[in-house]
């Protein structure tokens, strides 16, 4: 456990100006927390690997039980917030016929404990491209070691533990965020905190890492504003708008990535501040992007624990807007029409919210849908001057 | 011009330490030179505007000319570096048939210049719904507001004028950027200077902004690494490679967005430092990222002139990389067979580069391709501690 040692005794050397020690004690915590956090994953790889090793040393065939992935497995309780998994499990024995995917996957799971113990990480093609020095155990097409980490990530998500937390990380662009919101961000090598100030970009943002587990903030702002569009953040960026309004902009870019959700959930969970979602009023923006944003997915309700944001609501653009705004719209399209009947009949998080089957039969009965950047018919800056204002004066009307 | 002078008079405010002066001194240089350029192009709208005016008051038909967009007026200069436009044009005359968009043309002509003036910008999507106030003149459907706004690009661009000039900015993602940087960004309304230090996000990076025209930049690195994969940028920026080799990480995402490109070649121009590009090894990689980042690509030479980074050269993966290093690889597909041969029959780039022409011929005489990540076979970090030193210790045989 070196690396952690090391983050330990190094950490919060930085500061600056007044409130360097109280900085640094927030520093220290964090990577006191972070040291904490790797030494529980490490014990429950090895317990898991232990269990394997004792069924072996009887002469009994080891095995590892996964939950069952799939919509069946899932419960939603509003009190929780989000798709949960249910009990159902998956049962893998070491027989001759699985003995390459069990080898596999216990590979992949000292992969993991080796990442976790020298603070590096991986990610998924990084993963199936070390494997072809495991001889045997090697994987041939990436396809397997992605289904292998997908059972291993499902497996300890039932202890608590995230794929970010096994440092499996994902290939994928962050969002960019600016306003009011310190990032603190320990040096992997020195756990020196490095002071990241997003109000301090010009027209430009911070971007996101693929990992955000080792990231804490300091923020006295009064919001995250969630927004679809490049187009949209950029002008409320380079018009300041988070200082006006006292909030952090995060461009979410269509359906926010694993990374973007995992660092929206930890800024609101530990600065206590409320997320409002601001997407284009169609039912991709409101199902797809909100609702995945919020509760997760049917699919994989393993993750929603730790990257829904249930503390999310809609600020907008609502299928109300589009009247009181005579706002320009475009037809509905089939695909728009199918994706929200099915939203009111089988997805429980629209079943269990009756102000969202109003607005979703309403727009079906529009037959149409706005963009957020429709706004932009009053004037280029009517959003930032008037739409926006006005709605931020009622949070308590946004969508749930 | 009350933008212009503001931002003229409040530059430079900021700077701190040592090179306060230096700083303020170079950032009044670029304010007073993005006010010189604001100056050409509303004069350069004013003209064509004139022009047409002019032609009425003498009771004939006015008419407007742009540029030929298609490979047919493209020239390839080995001197100049990239694809260009030849002098083809095409010249819509005022006739009752055309009298709906040639209005349309000038609004839109009378929508950049007033965006320059109050130094404020438009994405294609804003300018479409803006023109829902234009009574006669608004447009349908966004594919209407789009070709015009091409044609007014390609117009001005032969007066040397780029898009982004015009104030029409994209709506995508800009690339993320960390290492030996510090980009200056004027306040668009006080002038202020923000320098961003690229050192200092962390395990995040500088997200680019959608244009980047008003930036400017200090720095003392030796080149500019331009990356496909986030994968591969987050492993080089968490383990800083920027620091131990003195130079700029460029997150391309597959093929670059306008905003990354204009960014790459600006600091390029500006701070004369080469471009290396580290891609997959497949003619995807090679063909449509790393060509199109270089020359530019057929149908959109009017775009060469700004965007292209004719000083970039490929450092890998290449073909003699997969044999010489025994990377994993994987056969080429159809499409990628079809590609390289098109690219060695059809394309000017390949065709006037024989070390090109080889190492296409090899990549397909081998059948397969290679992508960045399977360096990781030989270890997660032999990219850094391996790979690139040898590659960078070379740059001569880097492929043109």
């Amino acid at each position: 456990m070196a690396a952690v040692k090391k983050r330990g005794k190094a950490a919060g050397r930085k500061g600056g100006g007044k409130s360097a020690s109280a900085a640094s004690a927030h520093a220290g915590e964090v990577a006191r927390r972070n040291a904490a956090q790797d030494d529980v994953v490490v014990s429950q790889i090895r317990d898991a690997a232990t269990e394997v090793h004792r069924d072996i040393l009887k002469q009994s065939k080891p095995d590892l039980a996964f939950p069952v992935r799939s919509l069946k497995n899932v419960t939603y309780s509003q009190q929780r917030g989000f798709f949960e998994m249910g009990r159902a499990k998956k049962v893998r024995t070491l027989t001759v016929n699985t003995v390459k995917s069990f080898a596999q996957t216990l590979r992949m799971m000292g992969l993991s404990k080796e990442l976790v113990e020298t603070n590096d990480f991986a990610t998924k093609r990084d993963a199936y491209y070390q494997s072809k020095n495991w001889e045997a155990a090697k994987f041939d097409e990436q396809a397997e070691s992605d289904a292998v980490m997908d059972d291993i990530e499902a497996l300890f998500s039932t202890r608590g533990t995230s794929r970010e937390q096994l440092r499996f990380i994902p290939d994928e662009h962050g969002g960019a965020v600016a306003g009011r919101l310190v990032v603190l961000d320990p040096d992997r090598d020195t756990g020196v905190v490095e002071r990241i100030d997003c109000t301090r970009f010009g027209s430009g943002a911070y971007s996101i890492p693929s990992t955000v587990e080792h990231l804490s903030f300091e923020t006295d702002a009064k919001f995250v504003l969630a927004i679809e569009t490049g187009g949209i953040f950029q002008r409320l960026q380079s018009h300041k708008f988070w200082q006006s309004s006292n909030c952090i902009l995060v461009s979410m870019a269509g359906v926010p990535t694993r990374a973007t959700r995992r660092f929206i959930r930890k800024l609101s969970d530990e600065c206590r501040i409320p997320v409002y979602a601001f997407v284009d009023c169609d039912p991709y923006g409101i199902s797809n992007i909100y609702r995945t944003l919020k509760v997760g997915s049917g699919n994989a309700a393993h993750l929603s624990q730790f990257f829904c944001v249930p503390q999310a609501r809609f600020l907008g653009v609502t299928p109300a807007d589009i009247r009181e705004y005579r706002l320009p719209t475009h037809p509905l399209l089939d695909v728009d029409i199918t994706r929200a009947r099915d939203a009111l009949k089988n997805d429980p998080f629209f079943k269990s919210h009756k102000p969202w089957q109003k607005a979703m039969a309403d727009l079906l009965e529009m037959g149409v849908r706005a963009e957020q950047q429709a706004l932009a018919k009053w004037g280029l800056n009517y959003v930032i001057e008037e739409y926006l204002p006005r709605k931020l004066a009622n949070p308590a009307q946004f969508l749930p």
